[in-house]
């Protein structure tokens, strides 16, 4: 028999997944063995990979409650209500949002499985939904699993990866369910501004649909943009199912903690199936997540870090000819351009024989990502290190080779 | 507007869920308000909760991995490929599975999760999955997540509550895709014998089905009862998901880590959509569970305890008129039939009134449910308060009220 036959519509054909360039039924080991090669990950959205991160507040914390023997028990599957409240409260000084933690928070391992969550209440089979493009692969792929399509719709990339909402206006069809939106966006960092946003607001409301705002990124952004939570804008916390995360902001990609704040008919509906799609979140961590809500200046030296070391990549790529580079607006990472190298595949695996570094092909991104290279400068513990390896790469695309006939 | 008409059709109604006593958009604080008024819990499969339950071994391993500060990274979708080696010996010698690490095992956050995304890989729009009667509320309800249909299938209570193949085939249609197998069977503690399981699997090859076992409480057989994985019967590999857990056997519930295994083809789209998903696998807790595989014999003493309970709650119960109990044969709950005593809802809170003890009402384990309890010995770390316990439920039900007109 032919097991793939009995796959799933919606699965079949899937394979690789986070990276494109694994063997199949392989996912990661690809990397595990780059690692034995002495390949440096500069693809690995995971701050200061892989060297030692967690705070001591946490780690005291945690110590105290593996000693105590609670963690080997469940807690509820919508979620630590100690750590609903912490939430809670950082949702109404930061994202401007004054919920109830009882109803309007669901904590979830991780923000990878809430995103997919937040995507399969909404969506029923044939749904179409509006992905900027570049934007987080998940985006893309989340909607064909649950039955739906993910319709690409082009950033505004002359006018900073901002939303084209005339773009969006040419997707539309009957079938429009939602749009899902990275914000800040991952892997361009732009930060959606205010005016922007809003005309995306009175986009979803005209045309009656709702929207997925990712906001794993929203912690670093620079320069003083402001941040805006779409869900906060008038008439959008109905319309706005907005997930977050502690693994990127906080650093805590390892715990597999984020949470998802909606109003209280989607979470009627989320909480009734959490056990179902979600299981639970992993009970230590959680209490963990509690520590570091409770005391969470730790993160200032890590934006102060990821700060520095975006000038120092933006200086560093922006110097090798052929390549350009923006100023990151937000994140641990940078998004530059390629193509004037080549093939953004081929320069990627151009970096590993060359530069013994691991990056992300853009064309993971979506069809305009094509070009493109997503590389993590927040990896690794020191600075000095993680400049440079980026140097080390600049030096290797310095000298990468011209093509056939040119 | 009306949020609840933007739902999913799959997700629309959905509501409660764990247990059926609960607040809307509020799962669990129902149970946790129950704590707040002494009640003791019975009905959350959680061995010996809410009491200290991590053993010294792996707290030490955990605590070193907390000081050593690489628990905040992550590890990839498919798992950490050490724990997945761990995985790989348990299943040759205890489940007959003899499996390559790297491409047919995945670590999923949990075994909930983990049914979840075996059925979503395998159904679409419109298949019908056969499920027995009574079994695990997920098995009910996922499908019609997936956008299928859980056609339920009666076991044959008068055979012990086996898989009667005969209403099997009268629930055959052409659209039928999977059979859903909880083995041990929770709720009724059943363990599928070697021949009713090869009549099964005969039945799923000769219609050309696939099937999804959840074995969640294999480690947990008593009597000497012989336990078979129905992968490793001849022909069913292929055809077959198994989805594991170290929640039940290994008292572990609160790391959330399961596991599965399947075939190449499967894993090929498992591992590649794992990080759409399930994300990826608390990193913690996976090092706890290699620590947990590398000295399993600290389950002895559990399995011990739970066969001395199973005992006491079949002498307690069954000395109750009115009450019917058959010897549990797996995992640490016992299925009490309470219809000779009245409804099952009104039995259950009856208990809560009058024991102060939280147990299960068996409807949300089917139709075949009704006018049973499932009620969890394993809570509670001392035998001798889970036997006071029992004794509490026991002395309120001899003096349950009768009903009107008796």
């Amino acid at each position: 028999m032919d097991v793939r036959k009995k796959l799933s519509e919606r699965f079949a054909g899937v394979e690789g997944g986070l990276f494109s360039n694994v063997t199949k039924a392989d996912v990661g080991d690809g990397f595990s063995a780059m690692g034995k090669d002495k390949v440096t990950l500069m693809g690995w959205a995971d701050p200061f990979y892989p060297d030692p991160s967690i705070p001591e507040h946490i780690k005291q914390v945690m110590i105290e409650e593996i000693q105590n023997g609670f963690p080997s028990h469940y807690i509820m599957p919508s979620g630590s209500l100690a750590l609903r409240e912490r939430v809670a409260k950082k949702l109404k000084q930061k994202n401007h949002l004054d919920v109830d933690p009882k109803r309007n928070i669901l904590i979830t391992p991780g923000s990878d499985s809430g995103l997919f969550y937040a995507m399969a209440v909404l969506l029923d089979q044939g749904d179409e939904v509006l992905v900027p493009d570049p934007s987080y692969p998940n985006n893309f792929l989340d909607p064909k699993l649950l039955g739906a399509t993910a319709v690409s719709v082009p950033l505004a990339h002359d006018d900073g990866y901002s939303l084209d909402i005339e773009a969006f206006q040419a997707a539309l069809t009957s079938r429009t369910k939602a749009v899902v939106l990275t914000h800040p966006n991952n892997p361009t960092t732009t930060v959606f501004r205010k005016e922007n946003l809003e005309v995306l607001a009175e986009f979803v409301i005209k045309n009656d649909l709702m929207l997925v705002v990712d906001q794993a990124f929203e912690d670093s952004v620079f320069d003083d943009i402001e941040f805006i939570t779409p869900a906060s804008l008038p008439g959008m916390w109905e319309r706005t199912i907005t997930v977050f995360s502690i693994s990127k902001g906080m650093g805590l990609s390892g715990f597999r903690v984020g949470y998802i704040a909606a109003c209280d008919q989607i979470m009627d509906a989320m909480y009734g199936a959490a056990v179902n799609v979600l299981g639970a979140s992993n009970t230590l961590a959680q209490l963990g997540a509690i520590a570091a809500f409770d005391a969470p200046d730790f993160i200032d030296p890590y934006i102060q870090s990821f700060d520095y070391r975006r000038k120092k990549a933006f200086e560093i790529f922006g110097s090798v000819p052929g390549v350009k580079i923006e100023m990151p607006e937000s994140g641990f990472y940078c998004w530059v351009d390629v193509s004037g190298l080549g093939d953004s595949t081929d320069v990627m695996n151009y970096l590993v024989q060359e530069a013994k570094v691991a990056v992300n092909d853009g064309k993971n991104y979506g069809k305009q990502g094509n070009g493109h290279l997503r590389i993590i400068h927040g990896c690794l513990g020191s600075d000095e290190e993680a400049v440079l390896t980026m140097r080390r790469m600049a030096d290797a695309l310095v000298k990468y080779p011209k093509r056939n006939g040119e």
